[in-house]
């Protein structure tokens, strides 16, 4: 059986993950341009990665690619030249995508293109306007509020011009050509949660995984959110029919409980291995229905696709007031929260790699366990667990269950009975069943 | 699409149905008889109605036309001469299809015909006989414990005899032969919310849908109970087939919570669509199973036909304590209730008439909705839900799923849906699915 | 349809039950031996019964015929003589198969013989050690703790040499070939309710049923627990394919609630009778899963045969502090539970003999029930139910709903349902459906 080597040392793996966030939280990221282009370098020091670069204005499915932004500079200066904006402070004081402008102008007039949140006074909010040119500014509401009457000078040194959308893959070769997709987001600047946790752990499981034996392929996705996705579709329709199972991974290092996003087909394997580990996850946890709205599984799951691809996070889009806003900053993320997320995503990968159904060779009456060495010995530490998950196993192996069938008939972690199919197997009393399920 | 004109005046609905209820109120009906033949002629006033008659004796299914009952007058007088019960005061004193009688007796004699409710002691008591010949009087119980003594004269000037059933038919032609039937009975004598208020609001509806363009033809069928509807059926086999959909009304005048009783299919479309609009009518409201006991639905359900026939009614039959007493009169039923169980009937063949499945003409990846103008501006009044209307029509409309389906997966109210499916097609990203569901 | 004498006597039921099991307390049994055959032949006083020997050796499934064990006496004897532990106090005390032995030796040694519950420390465990060999005493913790040190005297004069294994079986033919098993293990020594409790129901149900007309055949298995179920399915493949229900009987004299554990199936018939009477049982039960841990519905249940066998049973093994000591004794067990189990099983037992489909031979519309005499007259005990039985039969007798489905959908009891089915069966209303469902 495939072994993910699921004994991890959790405190060094969330300061890895913890520390590679810190490392790209000062990238100043968008759909397009430099800021992504760094990011995915930083990967690429890690994982195997190949990088793509989609020339503008190239058809993608109902999209265009969009011009190529990047900025330089970008600031508000009264007229006593003091700048009262300025993006070298924060890089979401500058709405993304904004159009170069240098100019002069009155409060009233500057008003127009100053985005604040009333109701969350001291935070710069993230806005953007990928798809329909202009330019502006976030700040804090309270500061906003307090701007005398002036004529500004306003600056926003940016070029927007023909260039590429730029993404990142990371490929693993497993025993099948059948494949898991982990899709994350690139494209966000300076924003903790959402999605730098999402590119850490990503990135952290590649590396887990590129020294073992696997027996899916796997397909890592670093992409900027929508147009990425859509341009990957786009350039990959004979990869996509090899994609079995998959998890779009965003906002994984807060505090929140996890919570499973359901693929639209709502029972697909992926759904049914990311419930089962949750189940016996000992928190606190939330799955729910697929909804088309969210992230990238939007396009995974789109009619024309509808691939099995669903979304493991711990607080959703939206559902965390520092989500899109300048508090969802390192602070706001936990070493630990991004290890635990990491945990699940791998026991999740367990179930898939070794979940598939074994035959019992002895199917009439029980064997005899004692005669051979496998019953376990009384009183010993989960004895019962151990008795119970292997009866289960004889019980239902009639190459009709799955090792998670099993599991979820016999309320015990896949874990337990994947030990027990081993020993099994081990003392000749299973084989597998050809081909089940798959690849 | 259809348009059923949902942008009611309820206040002006109530008050008709209201009206008509009063107008209809102090016919004596029965099952047969000048009572029900006026209450037609109401009715036909109002919207085209074809009368039918069928002989008394004639076999309809296992049963059959019975005599035809008429009454003139009837009373039992004390030997002072004083009517201490008297058809003229109310209908309800005497027994439906009570033999003519004319003759004296002691008290002892008498009140072996004499009805009334020892828990209700104010209240005349509805009782029939009409599938046994005899005769009686319901009178209130506190009335009933105080007659005297005395030799009476009993006198019930009614006539049995071979003549007809009479029953309305109103038939609205639509786009299909397939059609949805709609069934009252009309055999109550003056008993307002069983079932004037199934009358009115049956009548009302023929009105408010005969201008209107339809998909499905309508038949309303204004009958008496069982034996009308057995006679209906056996009369249309050629028709039974058409019959898509139905509804028994019965009991909507009243003040209590919407209730619907599913069709023996009990997933029946008919069942489905009733249910989703009671869950988005914002009201208290209760779905039970089907039984085989309560209204015509019982005969429309029986397993020869098993048509997907459904009640929609307010508090069922035998469940108020009014229910077949001469409580349940004018001050009994409500204006607003009336029109409130209008409005429920008419989002139910809102459904009806427009669920059908489309095709999402751009399936992979989301369609660019920005460019087309179909992105709700953002914080116009109810963007996020018609965002999310367009969002979950575009995903699901794999020609797998109907609008009915989209609005419950969704969580949305179907009228939503609608009108996102016509945004859509008007923007051209949908088309029709040929054929679906129905007609 | 089939009488199963449901009109019982519980006071004398509970009362003959109870003295078989006083009967037979006192007897050592064991898997093997002279136990099993003095309790097999008291069991045969009562229902024709056929005895198997099987011997020692024999090769049955995955097992092998063990060697027979005999047992005279035992004891230790301290070094005045004086027996501190003694067999024939209770034949508890010694563990079930323990090899001869007849030896002196320090406590320290003997120690590692002794076994006792130090959490319920006058109580005497129940230990076997069929198939490892060896030799023991059980005790109550209280007495061990307090054997001075001394040098003890050990003797068990027992035999464990090839001989047979015997179990007992009692068939009654019904019109059908095919068959209901009912199996309860015939093995454990003095204790009441696991299971001497379930060989006297089970004597007691083949006693009622053996003068009856049946429907199907009947089978009763006395047997030792594992290793007999294990030889019976060895030499009955053919039969086996006969079995369409079982249930095995234990654990069915303790005052706890009926509690039935279902077959690996889930859904099949008997799992759906037993659930139903329960329901209607009027009092608290508990239905659970199939677990492959329990009694020979283990061996019934593995994949190779999956028997849609299931245990009914009122408190199951190891969940009463009693369980396997010398507390499962006469006090424990009570003459009325055992009476009520034993009704249970009959009503179980008249669902599956009577359970069949029918066909309503007027299905359109309501048969006219009056004329019949078939509507109950109003105000007779049970009007109501007598009269929705009758509906709801006419209304489901479609031919794909049998009396089961049809109770179930009308939350009836079985026994209502049934009834109503012999009434219009009488009235020319229903015809049975022939084959349905079987046998």
């Amino acid at each position: 059986m495939g072994d993910l080597k699921l004994d991890l040392d959790l405190d060094a793996l969330g300061s890895d993950m913890f520390r590679f966030v810190e490392e790209l939280f000062p990238i100043c990221r968008s759909i397009t341009g430099e800021g992504i282009r760094t990011t995915l370098d930083a990967i690429a020091k890690r994982v195997p990665l190949q990088l793509h670069e989609v020339p503008s204005g190239t058809a993608v499915l109902d999209w265009e690619i969009p011009r190529e932004w990047n900025i330089r500079d970008a600031y508000i200066k009264n007229r006593a030249g003091r700048r009262v904006v300025d993006f070298r402070e924060h890089n979401l004081h500058v709405v993304g995508y904004s159009s170069p402008v240098s100019r002069r102008m009155p409060l009233s007039q500057l008003k127009r293109h100053l985005f604040s949140l009333p109701d969350q006074p001291d935070l710069i909010p993230y806005r953007t306007s990928h798809y329909s040119e202009g330019w502006g500014f976030s700040m804090q509401h309270e500061k906003l509020t307090q701007l005398p009457e002036d004529e500004y000078e306003v600056c926003i040194d940016s070029t927007l011009e023909p260039g590429n959308l730029t993404y990142g893959e990371c490929y693993l070769q497993g025993d099948s050509k059948k494949e898991i997709l982990i899709s994350c987001h690139c494209c966000h600047p300076s924003i903790a949660n959402d999605n730098l946790s999402g590119i850490a752990l990503a990135t952290q499981l590649a590396e887990h995984l590129q020294s073992l034996e696997l027996r899916y392929s796997y397909r890592f996705l670093f992409i900027p959110g929508t147009i990425g996705s859509i341009t990957w579709l786009a350039r990959n329709e004979d990869v996509i029919g090899l994609v079995e199972h998959g998890l779009v991974v965003t906002c994984v290092g807060d505090p929140g409980h996890p919570t499973y996003k359901r693929s639209r087909r709502s029972d697909a394997p992926i759904d049914r291995a990311v419930e089962h580990i949750l189940r016996h996850s000992g928190q606190e946890y939330e799955v729910r229905d697929f909804s088309p709205y969210g992230y990238d599984e939007r396009q995974y799951c789109s009619p024309g696709f509808n691939l099995a691809v669903g979304s493991l996070m711990r607080t959703p889009n939206g559902e965390y007031p520092e989500y899109h806003t300048s508090a969802d900053n390192l602070d706001f993320i936990k070493p630990e929260c991004l290890a635990d997320s990491f945990q699940l995503y791998l026991h999740v990968l367990d179930v898939l790699e070794n979940d598939r159904a074994y035959l019992n060779l002895n199917p009439k009456g029980e064997p005899q366990l004692g005669r051979r060495g496998l019953y376990p010995s009384v009183g010993a530490q989960g004895t019962s667990s151990t008795l119970m998950a292997r009866l289960w196993l004889l019980n239902l192996s009639d190459g009709e269950h799955s090792l998670l069938d099993i599991a979820e008939r016999a309320g015990l972690p896949f874990v337990a009975v994947r030990e027990a199919a081993q020993a099994l197997l081990d003392g000749g009393l299973l084989a597998p069943v050809s081909g089940s399920p798959v690849p």
